[in-house]
């Protein structure tokens, strides 16, 4: 039976004093294999990873582990504890606005100088230096700051302190009412299908502040930068053996257990493929996989305010005309449209839609695949 | 076909002197049949009423109708339209906290007066003053007064004011995640097996300023101060045919027209039963309708905070000690109880359960019926 | 110098498992004068009172104490760490409505079986007796209730357990813009005098959830129930020497640590008189003092949306027909009135006003004293 | 007397069908100066510019004006009628987070297709085509994207489709807690001087998504783009005769009609320079102005949560080492430090501070002036 530490981090404090904590799981592995962090609810609503957290360390208490393994739940005290009404504040910091998940840290000026200095320097001389200089930076931003963080910078670069460790990142989220979706690198293609999760969203390297983006990209940059340079590295493979995953493990606001448990076999079963893990028994789920490219994963937002039945069924090709939902407008009754179809001219896969049936015009509606293929 | 009436009220202002407006529905009976008042949605997450009063309009367009019927959905315009995150904030005025559905006016002490005045007079003419003074006195209350109203005082006030003119009030209210109730005054037990919902909670004469008590309590009070007084009249029937219901329809946040269909023809079965429509076909399901009484409807507070798992079945007798919910506690993982099991020690149907997983220690977990019975 | 021993009260829980606790700070004194307990910031907005115990436990290190001191900051950790947008969400459980100072507890019922089980007792057995009571019934709503608490009523319930066991309490709120003012139940009027405040409403024995009422209800009911069966005690003598305020700091949102200083030395002019510190030089200043009863310590309801120039100056009698406040209704430049003015038709004095310009129809705009008398 | 016609502009529906509209207000004027676009209250709580509308239209009916004016009050009707507790939520859409003022619409990708489009062309014609091909594209996104646009997107793109109709564009916004401020695009330094405004903040050219940068910045960008093509255009003159500026009142959620007017007075001063009006009496007043550049204006996040007595002075330099702010922190008192003082290491000048005495570590403190200059 594996040992399994717990050390608490302290990520801020609140008006009364109260600190902020995290707690952080260890478990050591004893082989040199690629090591492991996975981080669950950094947006308040998406509590199941917390579950799947729960899971895992369950499991692997009893497997063979040959890499590092850090697991933190609870990422966001703000966020996980912050109500407004009966539910929880998802997305962003309730005095500013801003996306927890948008203020991660990666300056794409750190690259060139880093090239300069390294010439001559082999593959794993390169991969421990940029590592370093990768964790180098963010405590840089974390103690050296005259004028300070914000709340969420705060928390989010302890987290990337701990993740930059790792050749291997999973940042747990859910959608609000949601299918399990993947947000995948492209170069990481092949890894999507150790997953149990039907539909994956192949992203490029670029930088918009999320956890899964602030852990490739640096690597991505770097291979490119070296690749204009004539020296090639392979993304995902040696020195750049890097992954990082967005998984979203379904609907917001929910504790499952049970089936938090299937999406920690579909987890292991990926980590098995990347010799983080022994046992054998981890396997994906035969399944039709389905991706997008990002620029197809399209935001419907509603042509109007109203109050919305959800019709279009997640994870199904919808064929173009069919409605993807019905707005009510009982302001209407009598003297105009009480009921509005909306469809759209395109064959499209929904993945989630909006949490609630009350939406004002231009809220979120749906989020589709578009263009979609069979991977 | 008949026709349907459209009037817009005004119920208030917002800072930018935006209007708020309710639009009033209405059908004309065309016997001596007891007129309805059917509101929806004063609570802001609780939208299915609209959708269900969609399906009435839509099924009275040809029926036979006998008493007049006023339909009111989007009671509550600020309600309504009130998001916090992507949710809609469900019960209370955003700035006082107030719950919108305690705001109905009734001073019992206008009983006594009343009877006074009305020694000697027949059964349909106290009927017919008592009427009047209920909408006297809340036309009083709504014109003449120098300090003011507050914001819920007005929209609560002009709504009483189109109820008190009705015999039948149905307000359609939803649970957070709920199975469908009736909310039904201890006279009217007769009347709740004509609803298509198989649970039923018992309200004696006791008014705490809901809508349902607002338009039940004056008639009873005045019932029962004759009773004492040595004058016999029945609620329910003559010239106290007065009956007035909470409809908790199924789940907040939720619009679906195919649940509405059903629950609007529940609602016409119970009118038909009342002689306000004519047709037979409206009929109620059989079903087993269990009932308690409000003593014995439940609210279970969390005894820790966590993430709950909910366990106990809508609707179904749970045995004592077997679990309601399930609360994972990731911070006691390794060095505590990380699951804790919740249950009761007696026998309860659970009814509804809180919105969200994430509770905090005292957050309303389930409500049940304790001690209830079949009717 | 006197000993300050501190303690830390654990209230609660937050969905991440986060402990909600709560200082205690407290000082013995050495002679058998009245106990006295402060609170500060059950409302989360309402902060001065934190500050204002930081002063006063700075003054206390250094004063001759009688009584038993006990000092309560931050009473609410929820409240006090609750962020809307940039404002504390003040006066609500965010989750329910509920008003955090509505929710303590006091069950009339108590009263009549002590009285019997008391006769042939003495005063000191009787108010020993009582105050036993008291604090048993609160554990007893701590600790066995198979439905469990509220967060609210747990928060609540322990800090009254506190105050029970003094003689005299203080709990420290402000308005939203206010001037200082402070409540005062009629028995107490002789003790307003001594706080260095204007303006004191004066209330009668009636329960309504807050804290003040929740300590001085209890015995005033007591004290009248022995009166009516002939036995005489006076409220604030001998063995019913107990005395219960909220004291109004002024504005909310705000932390100004001199005008603090301010007010510690006028609680402490008050607890001078009572004899709880020995120190002479906390006297009252001289001011004209104003009092209202309650009844007439009016809220005045926005009449219309629209945003607000608040004009009516604190603490200053309004002439009647004298603006209050104008309202800008830029909506309706050009083709209605933009501007109106609120006035009342009598004279009051102005005690606060609400902490925005923007109003919506409804809002309360303003409190004032109306037939106000000097004392 | 001049004519000011009003029109209502529809900008979105809510959950209800409730309309968004905001009133437009118009003057023309009758000489070819440059024509004006001055909103208020984009953000929800910064109301003090609908004062400042109201003040301008009861000075401007009475003045030669030789440019069309519009006039836009409640810029943002969901943000102005959003209330969470008594506060209005100010900066961000509440369903997303999103900034409300970030949303404005500028693609650099129209600038180089329209040089290659304008060879030959001369300064009024190429003016005359870029302002109608950023009205063109901002109507194009309007009324043709299949998948829509969000709710602060489809208010932010209507304003704009007015504002780039003008020459001169005014957003009248506020601070939290502020004195007043201007943003001004470096090329237009020598405007500030005609506002009655002491501190100024000269930004460069940088677009992100706030309409003063909408406004200005794809002329600066086409300038530049001229530029460097050798073709010379002066920002600010002739063809390239625009200007636009963000005038920060003061505080927010406050209207003060007299402050409103002196505002007024200073946005005349200014017109008055640029020729849009005659009346030679509006003139600024004389006054030290201070200014520093966007990158030297900066947030202080608090280092600790905690509850702040704000010292810093506005608008005055404070010495490096004195204190900015006093941090309580009653849960150490006694084992700890109960008050902590900010302060910076180098002078600076306090610009504005946060509306609320409460701060989690990391909140924004202050905004200060470093390497201030005299203008």
């Amino acid at each position: 039976m594996n040992t399994i530490t717990k050390e608490i981090m302290h990520v801020g404090e609140m008006a009364s004093g109260a600190a902020l904590t995290v707690p952080v799981y260890r478990l050591c592995g004893d082989k040199n294999a690629p090591s492991v962090y996975i981080q669950a609810n950094m947006h308040g609503a998406e509590v199941q990873g917390n579950a799947v957290i729960f899971q895992l360390l369950e499991l692997l208490k009893d497997t063979q582990i040959n890499g590092n393994i850090t697991l933190v739940p609870y990422a966001n005290p703000v966020g996980c504890n912050h109500k407004n009404g009966e539910y929880t504040l998802g997305r962003f910091d309730p005095i500013t606005g801003m996306n927890w998940n948008r203020m991660y840290h990666f300056d794409e000026g750190i690259i060139k100088p880093f090239i300069r200095e390294s010439i001559g320097k082999d593959d794993v001389v390169i991969e421990e230096n940029f590592k370093k200089l990768m964790i180098d930076t963010i405590e840089q931003k974390l103690d050296h700051n005259i004028f300070g963080l914000t709340t969420g910078q705060r928390i989010a670069y302890q987290l990337q302190r701990l993740a930059h460790q790792a050749d291997i990142v999973l940042d747990l989220h859910t959608g609000p009412i949601s299918s399990k979706h993947l947000y995948c690198p492209e170069y990481a293609k092949s890894s999507a299908e150790y997953f149990d999760i039907e539909h994956t969203i192949f992203i490029q390297n670029g930088f918009d502040g999320a956890m899964d983006e602030a852990t490739f990209c640096p690597w991505w940059s770097l291979q490119e930068a070296y690749q204009d340079l004539g020296r090639h590295f392979t993304m995902g493979e040696g020195a750049f053996n890097k992954e990082s995953f967005t998984v979203e493990l379904g609907s917001q606001e929910q504790i499952d257990l049970d089936v938090a448990k299937q999406d920690a076999l579909s987890i292991l079963s990926y980590l098995h493929s990347q010799g983080v893990i022994d046992n054998n028994e981890y396997q994906p789920q035969e399944m039709t996989r389905y991706a997008c490219y990002l620029k197809d994963y399209k935001a419907l937002y509603s042509p109007m305010g109203g109050m919305v039945d959800y019709l279009g069924e997640f994870g199904k090709p919808l064929a173009a005309g069919e409605p993807l939902a019905r707005i009510l407008r009982m302001d209407n009754y009598g003297d105009g449209e009480a009921l509005h179809y909306v469809s759209l001219e395109q064959e499209v896969i929904p993945i989630l839609h909006f949490a609630s049936a009350s939406v004002n015009q231009g809220t979120e509606l749906y989020k589709v695949f578009c263009n979609y293929f069979e991977i």
